[in-house]
């Protein structure tokens, strides 16, 4: 069966538990076996740190799933979680690179969230770049999130997934993450599985 | 010449030109070839957006470069920038993953700036994990980060530097980077320069 590993911050919820059985019963119902980060079986190291088994559980996931979806959603901040920034991009550097597919619940561009944080300061970069007012430059292109993220997502052929959720489940709304689904339902149909990663 | 990718948010600097033309000289100091990816000659593609062809170049970069130094310092928020996670993990995703170095001037573990920033709840995850004040886990490793950036460096064989920096150039203190490049130099004094990455 093609797996997906389910790439988040969902996994800091407080219901985390409850969060991973949600998103593994939506990829069953598009045909999907869900990997969710926190029931991965840690290698019982004596002399390895849990910081450190975890991360190898996770690379592993990564490596051993067919597809990644990722929550993108804005985390504790103007961006998204970096664990899961670091395991997207770690998907697409692999030599046989993952699709990966992936939401945000909130739709408004990056630039709008740091001037909305930090403010717009007066004036432009000898590049015209427009300056927050923290005094260094923000991009404005109009994009989700840092562009090497939003572009990771956009060469491969598909965009991310824009979801308008409400505050009290915006990074938990699975209205994008099943979006994310139908766009790898179709990928996986127009490919033959052992071409699919 | 050994080459070194220089990733950071400092290409959002003010003064990102001379900010990159600091480390290329430190670089050349220890005998390396800085690329910054301001730099970089973009492709003269009408029909790519400029955010396109920014992140192909910063890809070519990260493939062409020996090596990658990584200014992991806080930006905008509790984490690194990003886009410098991004570029790590895809480094550390190769085929022939490519060394990555990285130093951060906040010496605060990920679990302390959290805290700071949104509180920390009584009680406790069924995991034991702690609850920060936005109602969500926050992870108590003692990790200047979150694990996935952490960890892909310290399982090199060496540690993420930590520098503590003064408040006026906290993001863009060079000792951090200069103990990177140290690491850089001892790493590629043990190793075949063809099997370096």
């Amino acid at each position: 069966m093609t797996t997906i590993y389910l790439a988040g911050p969902d996994v800091f919820f407080a219901d985390a538990a409850e969060a991973g059985r949600a998103k593994k019963e939506l990829c069953a119902k598009y045909g999907f076996e869900g990997l969710f980060p926190l029931d991965a079986e840690l290698a019982q190291e004596e002399s390895a740190d849990l910081s450190t088994r975890i991360f190898r559980a996770n690379i592993d996931g990564i490596r051993r799933c067919d597809a990644v979806v990722a929550n993108l959603t804005p985390f504790r901040g103007v961006s998204a979680d970096p664990g899961t920034v670091f395991e997207i991009a770690y998907a697409r550097g692999l030599q046989i690179p993952k699709p990966v597919f992936a939401y945000t619940n909130v739709p408004d561009s990056l630039f709008t969230r740091v001037t909305a944080t930090f403010g717009l300061a007066p004036g432009h970069a000898a590049d015209r770049r427009d300056f927050a007012g923290d005094g260094m430059v923000v991009e404005n292109f109009g994009l989700a999130d840092n562009l090497m993220i939003v572009e990771a997502i956009r060469l491969q052929g598909w965009d991310m997934v824009s979801h308008t959720a409400s505050t009290h489940d915006v990074l938990s709304s699975l209205q994008g993450f099943e979006a994310c689904l139908t766009q790898a339902r179709a990928h996986f149909a127009k490919v033959q599985p052992v071409y699919a990663a």
